[in-house]
């Protein structure tokens, strides 16, 4: 896919920027964005000169939540339009697949690392499409809502599954029973961001982080280790781990990554990995667990 | 069940204030009490005037423990008074049900928010109570113990389920291992209660986080987040959540609360919900998941 | 097994003490000492003279990651003095057993209450090996690193299902992709350690906490909560909780240490429970969950 409109996609030094794009709506989400946000996290995944991907919107907000230009039946599933937007995404469980849902699940699916660059507003999906990203972070002029139940909606983007696990099912309950829209300082105290900064240090920050990943790791141990550790977030048991962990380093152990990985630290020198995600992945474990029908 | 004797049971403006109710005793627990917890919390999700339960206790406590009225056979299966007192709620596994399990599993399967209010000691199953309730708060007299090794016993009201989750895996066993009782900063540093207050401040704010939800958000949306987020703990994968929110963003998406939500939002006035948990609550999953044949 | 030489092996005062014991390697991890401890955790196990157990590296360091001795073939499983040393620990899933999990997986199955009192630097193996532990404090010189994708290789020891589990996804991600080293405060806000002492402070606070566990509480109640709240992370839902502890409270209820705990608060004195690990614990769930075939 070419040609985005919704959002814009950079690459540059080894490190994706996804962009919010539509700054005079609050970039708040649409159909649209989604089959772009859907196809920016295949191409990150896909290329080789991305070792990380942050995320943030243009102007002063991250994304507004769901746009509401259709009033009262926007998230009417027998809404022509509606319908006719997500048609080719499919069903799941009999129902239309629910577009947060698509979008999220892309995110959680890319294997390079994922940094939430949070510059402003983020409510409903915009809240919840960070909680797969792997880093989230934020301005001291961003705001956060849980606001489905102030809509007559559930958390959708499948949170019910991420916010317990990123913040607490406690703190999960407190922001999604109230709905209530929060300030940078609450978020950080309920550990939904790890930062807060002022804005024009927001993106050093993220750039910062995504460096000291591209700088340091081998993409290869990276992007394995991203799906180990969600995956795994899923098993009943650490002797699951014990498995993947021991085919893993069975594998890797005799790599060339590896081999680069411990002469670079003996030799006190920066390491220079060869091998790639396109090429030496190993497929030791699903790339999202749990995967269901899609019809 | 009307006429509690060891609770009072209030609704007032949309509120449900289930108080323990045995001051002279430190508000004990008896199987006399949980009976009437039980009844209590299906009242709550019963009746469609109570958006929210506060759980507090009478006088200076909030919950001493399990009443050790006979001594050290107090928690003995073979003791025909305690034998009796539990008959009818049947056997798990060939044991009879822990009396502290029967009135957990009550408090999770209501469908309004509970916020426990504690003003006072929760120690043993006056704190394991507290753990599937959805926000806790704590006045500055609290005191907190998991001592049940300390008395020869173990986590009982499903607390081994409950407590990692809450607090976290290593917080959870130091407070076990040692069963020491502990005053309220150490349990907001641990992340069992969200806010310490004033004593006096301690119900009003309960009743102002009541409000927060009763005014702002739909019943059914709260109602169906509250057993989402819960249920998807047990979740492997979100693609379960995303199987269920998509269901639950259809059914929602074209009801008259949905259509409230979105235009009350719009118009920048107080929703007015239509709509009903007894009448309108969708069965899309498991009141309470996981549930085991009880004989 | 005895004659311990790459750790020391010490009982006193009911607390087992295994100090890591190669201070000239900054106690680097090799097939020996993975050898020896899985030896020292199952003899505490089975020790009744052991309440708890302390887990501290000699020297500066607590444990400075695998031993690289053998340079750039350290994690080559085809290297065959590696095969060699590892070989009577099968094979999982077709690959050779990973050794910090044999190690990692030893620690959680000790049914006494283990103490992480981290005096130094704990690097790569040297820091997973501590997320099994039930407690972790550290010194404020100790230092951190999930080094793992520096090195061209992924998170082990079965830390990719317990990191997140003790700190969160978030933090456990931002750890891991990064491979950063990190000192104790960062250690302590991302609650990787519940503690920072000053050096000298350490091993008492340690010991501190060993005794409150063995002064206080029953050995039988400890190693069966242990193994219920770690299990129970395992477990879709708290009924599978309320089985076991309706068994483990009917089975405990009528022994002699629940009269005995119940007896001595009711006198206010000290208790003297009569039961040990060795003779009374009930097998009423798996030591550790999940366990799956070694060949």
């Amino acid at each position: 896919m070419t040609g985005y409109t919704e959002i814009a996609y950079d690459v540059a030094d080894g490190v994706a920027t996804i962009t919010l794009d539509r700054p005079d709506r609050l970039n708040a989400f649409t159909a649209q964005m989604m089959r772009e946000l859907v196809s920016a996290y295949a191409e990150a995944d896909r290329d080789d000169d991305v070792r990380a991907v942050v995320v943030t919107g243009r102007g002063r907000g991250f994304c507004a939540g769901a746009d509401l230009g259709r009033g009262g039946s926007t998230f009417d599933a027998d809404d022509p339009e509606r319908a006719a937007e997500r048609a080719d995404f499919g069903t799941i469980g009999g129902a239309p697949r629910d577009g947060g849902g698509i979008a999220s699940l892309a995110s959680a699916a890319c294997r390079k690392p994922v940094i939430a660059a949070i510059n402003g507003p983020a409510v409903g999906i915009g809240a919840t499409m960070t909680l797969p990203m792997d880093i989230r972070i934020c301005s001291e002029t961003a705001r956060f809502g849980f606001v489905f139940a102030r809509r007559g909606l559930v958390p959708e983007a499948a949170s019910s599954w991420f916010l317990p696990r990123v913040v607490g099912i406690s703190q999960a309950m407190e922001w999604v029973a109230t709905g209530r829209v929060f300030d940078a300082p609450e978020a950080l105290a309920g550990r939904l961001v790890s930062k807060v900064l002022p804005p024009d240090e927001l993106l050093p920050y993220a750039y910062g982080l995504a460096r000291e990943i591209a700088d340091n790791t081998s993409a290869v141990s990276v992007a394995l280790s991203k799906q180990m550790l969600w995956s795994m977030l899923g098993a009943d048991s650490p002797w699951e781990a014990h498995r993947v962990d021991s085919a893993a380093i069975a594998h890797l152990g005799r790599s060339a990554d590896a081999r680069e990985g411990v002469r670079s630290f003996l030799e006190k020198r920066p390491p220079a990995y060869p091998d790639t995600v396109s090429k030496d992945y190993p497929e030791l474990l699903d790339r999202w667990p749990g995967e269901q029908p899609v019809s």
